[in-house]
């Protein structure tokens, strides 16, 4: 790629990929360091928490604050020191020669000397038969997103997580009852969030169905879900255990389906960068303490927020780790200046050697 | 100690060390997983973000923020999940036993299952004669908590970092001149705050005094400094070389003295608990990736924030670093629950192998 090809578009000394809370909180510090960073917004703009109704947990708001209200404000104080939010989805990069060449998926292409990866994760899915017809049609990964389409239906949500409690606790607002099918006994949420789903159990309103999955989605597009297919084995992951005698399977009528199962980094376009990832994609950052936490094994390309992180996946570490990413990158970009200059200087000074 | 002596209050599942931003972001987390937590203020109830008057950069406010506004917010919403927050230093800890015993500077005596340091840094001083005497009265660490009382005042900044310089910067406002002493020749601020600072000198409105050291302050807490005594020495470090000729001493008239030249973490209380720290001080977490970032050498013990950071030092890292410190706690409460309830079981266990 050459400046003087067609799709290329600009140089910027940072792009940063994904415009969650990791991505706008590096681009709040980028701009403050004059690194006038490029913000691409995904193709989901805001990142996972513009999915979330209220906010109870980000630090310094008390009453609580809605996702995409939060994001917004990011949004606008990123704005405010210079960052540039613009739409569009990575691609690709080549970390081949310096500038980084980053092509879009619209063929656009720019060049950075750094970038931060902080692209976040996507829901995952089952892979079951149903679930590529039925998807937004009455199969959905997003609780605050579509519960309220299904009032007074029955709605089955999976999942053992914080994100299942959370959106099973949300969907009673709606449905005639919630279903949490989970495929061990124990839940692996928080306290919190068991013991409002438990309230909610005795209310009634919830139903947990333990050491069950769902096998196939039943529906049509235009009817939406109709029933679905479930297993059950007394000791959990009944899928695996099809052929044990101890395996039950049954239909289950629902009016709905909500997966929360889980999120997959959306790293794909850094192959063949160098930078490493681990088993299930991942991005490997340095971690560690003190400075450069957020680098990962290619020089110039820094990582931060779910893209990285498998484990604790909040808002306020997500936000952190932006920041960390994007002072990591400023001490990379000072450095790189730093050599320019030297170079610059060196030939006089090698002449001056004769 | 015994829970029948009388300085034995009570036993917590967590003690969290410190109300700084690190502190308060655990508790809000500590909370809502129903640990119950006793946060302790310390000494400096709120940490160094009540010294700031705007925060601009935690991401989330577009407008800024007041350091104490947002500590306020932080403090609500921890209280508003459970957390308690209560006076008190921490004195020191044990580990010998668990749990933890933690004595208070005041002679109570707590125990802990858990603890979370979170007691931050605090402002280095020189230990020269007039320091202790004149602290709040002419000497200050903090610019923007008290440089408003010095207008017209001819100020000495001391230090080489970028504090010094953004301190420095700021003092212009208020100062008739400020004077920046600096040990060494070199300083090892950022260029945007050196570039900053050296704009200011060619105006007039800051002078460098460099290779130069402050010995001693005169002046009394009812008028404030009167004049500092310092050294100087061509090659720097005047205070190593009082007896070389070619170190100078003489007298200085200044309104104010503001020392910027670091911080010191505030563990002290951990020593002999076993839990690892650097030669500065901070305490070692073990960082990586994944989870029990926080984690110390010390199970039970975990660590955030400016006690553990001395890199990055920001209000949204510190916050971060205190929910992953809050989530790495509760999987420890959860797995000490856990193996408490085998252990109860276990001996019915051994008996039916007989």
């Amino acid at each position: 790629m050459t400046e003087d090809d067609d799709a290329f578009v600009e140089h910027r000394k940072l792009i940063i990929a994904g415009s969650g809370i990791s991505g706008l909180s590096a681009a709040i510090y980028a701009g403050r360091s004059n690194n006038e960073p490029l913000v691409f917004e995904g193709d989901e703009p805001g990142g996972q928490l513009t999915l979330t109704t209220e906010v109870e947990n980000y630090p310094g708001f008390p009453e609580g604050i809605s996702g995409p209200e939060l994001i917004q404000n990011m949004k606008e104080q990123a704005e405010r020191f210079g960052a540039e939010i613009d739409h569009g989805i990575v691609e690709s990069v080549s970390a081949d020669e310096r500038p980084f060449t980053v092509t879009m998926k619209n063929g656009d292409v720019y060049t950075a000397d750094a970038i931060i990866a902080a692209s976040g994760a996507s829901a995952r899915t089952l892979g079951i038969p149903g679930e590529d017809e039925l998807m937004g049609y009455g199969l959905s990964t997003c609780a605050t997103c579509d519960g309220a389409f299904f009032r007074g239906e029955k709605i089955l949500v999976i999942g053992g997580g914080d994100a299942a409690m959370e959106e099973a606790s949300f969907l009673t607002k709606f449905a005639s009852k919630v279903y949490i099918a989970h495929r061990r006994e124990e839940f692996r949420a928080e306290d919190y969030w068991v013991d409002r789903v438990m309230e909610k159990v005795e209310d009634d309103e919830i139903e947990l169905m333990r050491n069950t999955e769902v096998t196939e989605l039943h529906g049509t597009p235009e009817d939406g879900v109709d029933h679905v297919t479930m297993v059950r084995h007394p000791e959990g992951h009944p899928t695996d255990k099809l052929d044990d005698p101890e395996t039950e399977e049954f239909d289950f009528d629902v009016g709905a389906v909500f997966y929360a199962i889980g999120h997959t980094p959306n790293a794909d376009y850094l192959e063949g960068t160098g930078v490493e990832r681990d088993d299930d994609g991942y991005v490997k950052a340095k971690g560690g303490t003190g400075g450069g936490q957020t680098a990962t094994d290619v020089p110039g390309i820094f990582a931060a927020g779910d893209v990285v992180d498998y484990h604790y996946q909040q808002a306020a570490t997500a936000g952190g780790d932006g920041v960390k990413a994007a002072l990591d990158a400023d001490d990379y970009l000072e450095n790189l200046e730093r050599e320019a200059e030297a170079t610059e200087v060196e030939p006089a000074a090698a002449e001056s050697d004769d």
